[in-house]
């Protein structure tokens, strides 16, 4: 026989096995303790996950534990980060200095395994300097107090969470002289204005005072030292001066609470009102502490930084359940394990749902109830708090079988961000099986209103197919997903449920990398009653149940035209048109090939639909169609598009510094172009997209 | 049904169909005029090939006329290149030229569309300087003409073909300061010695005292204006000033007879021994013409090039039968179509057996007596004599279709070199299938001897697992298969018949690319009577028919871990090994990784051998084991591995300088660390060889 297809009641067994109460033990399991990458927290979970999925009663069929030497960095447990006021001269005693760690407003925070705030990657020094306010540390940012008459050499400058990538803050800033930085997260942005302690957890989800967000400062994603190939022991590892994208200063993290005290007290010009945040002062941008404040106008602001670099074991635990019928097909489903702190939200919320979706369907395996007919790889990565190191490592190490054979990648890290709605990111084909999928999940709120209507109501677009539907968002390299789509050209995308965007302003939730992202805080204010994890586990589950089951792919590969019409349009107009005609450039090429690309996909779903039809249709007719559909994202591959980004392969989602909001490489060609007049470049990077798409067509094209 | 296997009485019918005396009519046809690329003669030959495979009785089921803008370089018809003698200063009136063109020793040689003899992309000027001799000119040559204390600055070298590129004779002296560049072919190297008229064409099959070597002067294959990218309308294309690899200075080829005149009348010391040929002097290395010579000792010599290079449309002609039971996958076979005169050896002995075999495959089809398993391409590929630019562009055109469902690429150039044994180059996977071809044909010698017994007799190695066999040759950049190995990772194979080495040191086949190689050079001397064409043919349509055919593909892969054996050993010996282990460099993960290999793939065929003694296997066990066979040469490929090369991305075959027998990345680093102590790059590409060999072991698993 050729094998059955999906069978619906199956999955509505499934979705209905799925137990909030079970997410939640989960949760309390995972976040009850501090599991930093390669601590003793991380690998007691590594045993927890490999007991789970090697249960005789609701495990899988193996299990693995990949260990890869990732290249860390840690604060020094002796000698406490700070960033300290002291008057230069005078024996340099303190005037002031940041807390060294977050307040405890919950047993939890009292944890001996709480690492102290830093910025991971941050070289040690002890940078001195007049301090200076520099909004979010773009390089438009610090031209700005250029402008404004500040000499930048050698000060010390303060800079808020968001607008920039971490590492980029200070290594825009040493572009400029800039000595040292600190990072500080402003309530405006996390908090809804909010900064009082009542109005901060414990009393509600916004970040305390002294809550600091850690995080990982750097430019690439993998293994710093060995990027493409698996951190192994004998793989040649570049010199660290080699590392592009980390900081070349000190730099260091803190509260509001005291970034309140630093730049209220600062002297100089008021920053401009779009720089202004909740601090309650007028952000004075510096350089130097004004007379009258709380620092005599001598002192200036040390940042002390003690941070130490060091290659650890980081494992992956892999789960697998095989194929039936195609057991070298893989749908995978991946999240990483290791936090900053307890990490509750980030990342165990993923795990507690992922470990219940393997949880029934390791219940229904064991009871020889299924196996599906694609084989589903479970993966549990290690350091993706330090650049995605376990998941890239692991795209490095499988590339070739990966490529070859991998169907769908599934990422889910935070599970539920807040309770309001479902939000997906994706690439155009899982556009299909996301909206299958969530709409046949009803939501926590009322049992009428399916997931896919509430997440229609929270952020929806017009499509030119489908009318008035759900908005799938791009993916970029927040998450584990980012080797997956970027370098081995895999359908991918990350699934979560989310704010409700008229209700909070909020950057991300406000634990964020903190202290006080516990179980009690995602308990109590994230998703009572652990009912949006449950939407969450049912949603993913129903999507990696379509994936695997289903006999032709749910992907619809079509979807891309959209898409492709889309960065077309945002080249094919205004300013941008006009530049390309004047250099005599054509966007001809690219509009017949976009055409091309819709008319072949639009008569390779006719196929599809004729075959479906069929009463028994050959399982090799089956698997050649499946083929083009698993294989259509590699077509939009190309190793040598990015020649300077390490990993970018993929002409559609590179990423890009331009904010043209066309094609990546043509849209960053296009703006140096306008300051260079090189539009060679500009050529070139059309041809790579012309060339991607034609290629693209003609894998869909019918068998000649 | 799963569909049936090979049948062996349709292969033997095959080849009984196969006629001499039909591939004797097509070379006639073929080879009747000069058909340099985009010229009339190869405009007709296109017609010629569209006309033969859209033939009802004996056609295939579809064609196609791929056109891409070529960058091609030819000589002014007005002003023909030369290579004059003069004395400086005199009016610069000639005292001796060099031959406009080759003698017409049959009517061939009139035809007005024979191109006179140049080297392709040498750019165009007049330098004159004294001459020099410097053997093949390779860097030690010139290097050694600067140790016996000549200074080349401004000189003018004369080299012979043969231990260089052509290219890098010219590259290598400008890097010495030498002006222009002369390349004759020496009777030493390809006529055995013998140098005159009596002894050469049209009495033998040796190459006239006129005969001129043309060829093209370039570093890289593929469109020098569109690396990576195919060759359209709109293709962005690099300036002419970034191409890479030409000859900076002007370069003219020559015949031995115009040779001797200059080379025999040098002044100077004599050349080393193995400098010496066959001009019947010493070989005086100048500078400049000795007293009492046939010129006065203050003339020297001016090369006047006038080659134009210019974009021109060149045609792929393309031949399609669709698979009946996996259309989805391709056996590609292709020849090139176009030469530099008649083209009767090169490469229309190639194509004159390709429409053989098409006759024979396309009659069975259209009497429906037969169909393929897998659909089989044929392609006629435009422009491989300015390197390899039709197949290259096909490549880069249809790269994801063709990485993702290419069986294997069948390269049939010159399909008789001589008519002695088979030869035949190619990947490890390639081995078993060529080897139970040519047992099943005959050889034209003798009905008794299979082609295979001969071939070992001419060429064998000792294998550790069978024993004496034939020596499968390795795969260069010396024809179409290039962009198929090297970029797309395509297991691929060129088959030829060829010269007992016993009978001559010719380094090819005397008229190659001059103007005597026609039909009638070809019908009297290189293959009398055609049998060894129609053994190519039988023994190459046997492999087709076996590759297209075959339920499980009869390529064996574990056949690589021979040559990997083989590549690890010449590493792991002698001052190699020292000078690793000195450098703290080991070779233990190398070795663990090559046995891992071994041992998976031996497995493997285990479950292969397993799997063709069931009853009725599945049709998705078939297909997966094939994508494995299929997918373990893609393996291989690493586009980061060698950055400054283009389209070079197997990690086993890609192009090396150093003359160490090791993985050729490894070499390369190994010898340049030897100078520049840079051991870094060593232990990197190592890293390389061993990711990419573990990668390929992991493809072979069974599905865990
Ligand atoms: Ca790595
Ligand atoms: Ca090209
Ligand atoms: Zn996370
Ligand atoms: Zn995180
Ligand atoms: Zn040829
Ligand atoms: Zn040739």
């Amino acid at each position: 026989t050729v094998g059955r297809d999906l069978n619906e009641s199956l999955l509505q067994s499934f979705m209905d096995q799925v137990e909030s109460g079970k997410i939640r033990e989960n949760l309390k399991t995972l976040a009850s303790q501090p599991h930093m990458a390669t601590t003793k927290g991380d690998e007691e979970l590594v045993k927890l996950l490999l007991s789970r999925w090697q249960d005789p009663q609701i495990g899988l069929d193996s299990t693995s534990e990949d260990v890869y030497g990732a290249f860390l960095s840690f604060p020094d447990p002796q000698r406490p980060n700070s960033v300290a006021v002291g008057v230069c001269g005078q024996n340099s005693n303190q005037i002031f200095s940041t807390r060294h760690s977050e307040k405890e407003v919950t047993a939890d925070q009292a944890h001996a395994d709480v690492v102290q705030p830093y910025a991971a990657y941050a070289p040690p020094g002890n940078p001195r300097g007049r301090l200076v306010y520099a909004n979010q540390g773009k390089r438009s940012d610090y031209q700005e107090l250029v402008n404004m008459g500040i000499n930048l050499n050698g000060t010390i400058a303060i800079t808020r969470y968001g607008g920039a990538d971490r590492a980029a803050k200070a290594v825009n800033g040493a572009e400029f002289g800039v000595a040292g930085v600190v990072v500080y997260t402003d309530p405006a942005d996390i908090n809804d204005g909010r900064a009082s302690e009542e109005e901060t957890y414990p009393n509600s989800w916004y970040l305390p005072p002294s809550g600091v967000e850690r995080g990982s400062y750097n430019g690439y994603f993998g293994d710093l030292l060995t990027p493409y190939y698996p951190a192994k022991e004998f793989t040649y590892r570049i010199k660290e001066s080699e590392i592009q994208g980390i900081p070349p200063i000190p730099t260091q993290p803190i509260g509001f609470e005291d970034a309140q005290t630093l730049i209220c007290n600062l002297s100089g010009p008021v920053a401009p009102a779009s720089w202004q945040g909740s601090l309650g002062c007028s952000y004075p941008v510096g350089p130097g502490f004004r007379t009258g404040g709380l620092f005599p106008n001598t002192s200036d602001v040390q940042v002390n930084v003690y941070n130490q670099r060091v290659i650890k074991n980081s494992s992956n635990v892999m789960g697998f359940i095989r194929g039936s019928e195609e057991p070298d097909r893989y749908v995978l489903y991946g999240n990483h394990r290791d936090s900053w702190v307890h990490g509750a939200i980030d990342p165990s919320s993923g795990t507690a749902v992922m470990l219940e979706i393997t949880r029934v369907l390791g219940k229904m395996l064991k009871e020889g109830k299924w196996r599906p007919r694609r084989s589903i790889i479970f993966g549990s990565w290690g350091a993706e708090e330090f650049g995605l190191i376990g998941s890239t490592e692991y795209t490095e190490e499988f590339y070739s079988k990966l490529r070859d054979r991998s169907v769908a990648y599934i990422n889910v890290d935070i599970s539920v961000f807040a309770n309001a709605t479902l939000r997906a990111q994706g690439t155009p084909p899982a556009q299909s099986v996301i909206f299958a999928a969530a709409k046949q999940v009803q939501t926590p709120a009322s049992s009428s209103m399916s997931v896919y209507d509430n997440w229609r109501n929270h952020f929806n677009r017009i499509s030119p197919s489908y009318g008035v539907i759900p908005n799938l968002g791009s993916l970029g390299a927040g998450s584990d997903y980012a080797s997956f789509i970027h370098y081995l050209g895999i359908t991918s995308m990350d699934i979560a449920y989310t704010y409700d965007r008229n209700k909070t302003s909020a950057r991300i939730y406000p634990a964020y990398h903190t202290a006080f992202d516990t179980f009690d805080y995602a308990d109590r204010f994230i998703d009572p009653g652990f009912t949006s994890h449950q939407a969450v586990a049912r949603t993913v589950g129903n999507v990696l149940l379509r994936l695997a089951d289903s006999l032709v792919l749910p992907l619809n590969v079509s979807d891309y035209g959209e898409k492709l019409d889309e960065l077309y349009s945002a080249a094919a107009q205004g300013d941008f048109l006009a530049n390309l005609t004047a250099n005599n450039l054509s966007l001809d090429p690219l509009k017949a090939a976009i055409g091309q690309f819709k008319s072949v996909a639009a008569d390779f779903n006719q196929r599809i639909t004729k075959l479906k039809e069929e009463e028994s249709p050959s399982p090799l007719q089956i698997r050649m169609v499946n083929d083009q559909i698993m294989l259509l994202e590699r077509a939009f591959l190309n190793p040598q598009a990015f020649p300077n980004k390490y990993y970018y392969s993929h002409v559609i989602w590179a990423s890009k510094s331009s904010d043209q909001a066309t094609f990546p490489g043509l849209a960053d060609a296009y703006t140096s172009a306008l300051e260079t007049g090189d539009w060679d470049q500009v050529q070139k990077h059309l041809t790579i997209v012309v060339q991607a798409v034609e290629s693209a067509a003609s894998t869909l094209e019918a068998m000649a």
